[in-house]
């Protein structure tokens, strides 16, 4: 019984040292060495090698060395791998910051104040108090709800919004579908967190933009395939949308003629809102193979024909 | 006995219909009406007319509408004119929002990111965490002391200096000019939150910023005085310091020709980081003349030999 790590080295090095300590039983393989590989049942990974099942016959456990777990082909695995998202303390850290971050800004109007500093304009505006700025969060999976405690913390009114119902101490909480149109109406700033689907692809389109109200920003943190590009380029242009902060792009990098590079009420970062800590990542790695092996459900499980 | 109000009219008419509840038998003036100028004992101001004494040969207190008192010209003033700084809930809120909001984008290295996605560039950083990131406050008023709450509660270790010994708990603190080279040689990320004497003015000179760790970043929200500016921009183009978030110039605005404006590592907003709410600070200026009337010390009281 082994695990195989194909993911970025120097993390995976660390892990390596921390499995000799933790689970001084299971040999960790630094990919592209596997050991026999008859002989692994789990794979860390965040691109898997396209032959997994045939590969890999034991496999019981494919974990995503991220958060997410759409860069994964979930058809195409075998029906009894269990595939498993990475929940750990540091990458929700990292997204509370993010968010926290990009919400102040749009909130403080730092994208404006930065064109206007570019343009040699020197002009405050009002200002509005956090206890003005609706933020909704899209996505009440572990990052969202930490983004909406958070966010409470400043005063701001935090509604959140999911597929199915949730409750959260403070916020407004919407579900569903039909719920969408009334949570897009309410905000003056929206932060998406969801996970990529089939379902959540392309759902910030031309009408769930238009459903914001006139003058809102939008931060993107989830996937680049949540937003259809062209639909926020048009809703900034016609000054519906004020400003947008995205960490994600379709593709990634955008081409080099692409808008976002030089739109001026447009914040892009390189995919850099949160990524998994080597020590608390690896830390959780650990617990859930000694969660596998008690036959207790690991956290961050994924509903295979739910996508997340 | 009547107070005069001279500052922006908006606020003013607001703070009229509060006087009229909570204080009715004080008439309540807005500039240029003042009523009886004999009569007058208290005026609430950003910039004081300039024969305040002969105008108003009555007047007990001086009130500034906004944080700092840096704009009066405090030898003028008659001895007996006791001085007071605007302390209330909205400016502190406004203030931690800013502080949060520029140490997290420096954390962060948004001003990296943005010169990047400006020049095309996609390009992640190895990024650390904010155990990772020292944090220093310079200044431990109000405003200081709620900054260094609000950064102690991202996990990054937050350490202040004040002219006297202070002390704040999980922080540490260092007093003194004396003490002022270790505390800059200990931090990754300064926030300037003094106010503006004789004594603080060009405080951030060549010397105080080689004094900080290479690759170190600045946060300006005091008063642009404080910053010796040729200073910061030679500290950033030979690369000793990363970035600067600054709110500051002096003057204001920078002149049309002035690096800040187009330094790709500066971010340069137009003194908005936080302002007087018409609500609350109505509220607190009420508080402290009901504390005037009833002989108890005002809130926010100005010692005007030390000039703060």
């Amino acid at each position: 019984m082994s695990i195989v790590y194909k993911s970025e080295p120097l993390r995976g090095a660390a892990w390596q040292r921390l499995f000799a300590e933790a689970l001084p039983d299971l040999p960790f393989h630094l990919w592209p060495e596997t050991g026999d590989p008859a002989a692994v049942r789990y794979l860390a990974a965040w691109q898997p090698p396209e032959d997994l099942a045939a590969r890999f016959p034991a496999l019981e456990v494919l974990f995503s060395v991220g958060a997410g777990v759409d860069q994964f082909d979930l058809r195409a695995l075998p029906p009894h791998v269990q595939v498993v998202r990475m929940v750990e303390p540091g990458l929700t850290a990292g997204m509370v910051e993010y968010v926290t971050l990009s919400v102040l800004a749009l909130h403080r109007e730092f994208p404006l104040f930065l064109d206007q500093q570019r343009r040699g304009v020197w002009a405050a505006t009002k200002g509005l108090r956090a206890e003005r700025r609706r933020v909704g969060v899209l996505g009440l999976g572990v990052l969202g709800l930490a983004a909406v405690k958070a966010l409470q913390g400043f005063g701001y009114p935090v509604s959140a919004w999911s597929r199915g119902r949730r409750e959260v101490a403070g916020a407004t909480c919407f579900a569903g579908t039909e719920e969408l149109p009334a949570f897009l109406a309410g905000l003056d700033i929206l932060v998406c967190l969801l996970p990529l689907t089939a379902e959540t692809r392309g759902m910030l389109d031309a009408a769930r933009l238009a459903a914001l109200p006139r003058g809102a920003g939008l931060v993107n943190a989830g996937r680049g395939g949540h937003l259809v590009e062209a639909d926020l380029l048009a809703a900034l242009d016609s000054g519906h949308l004020s400003a947008a902060i995205l960490d994600v792009s379709d593709p990634e990098p955008p081409p080099p003629d692409h808008p976002f590079w030089s739109h001026p009420r447009i914040w892009l970062t390189p995919h850099v809102a949160s990524t998994t800590h080597a020590d608390t990542g690896g830390e959780a790695l650990v617990e859930n193979i000694r969660r596998h092996r008690r036959g207790e459900p690991m956290l961050g499980l994924v509903n295979r024909s739910r996508g997340y």
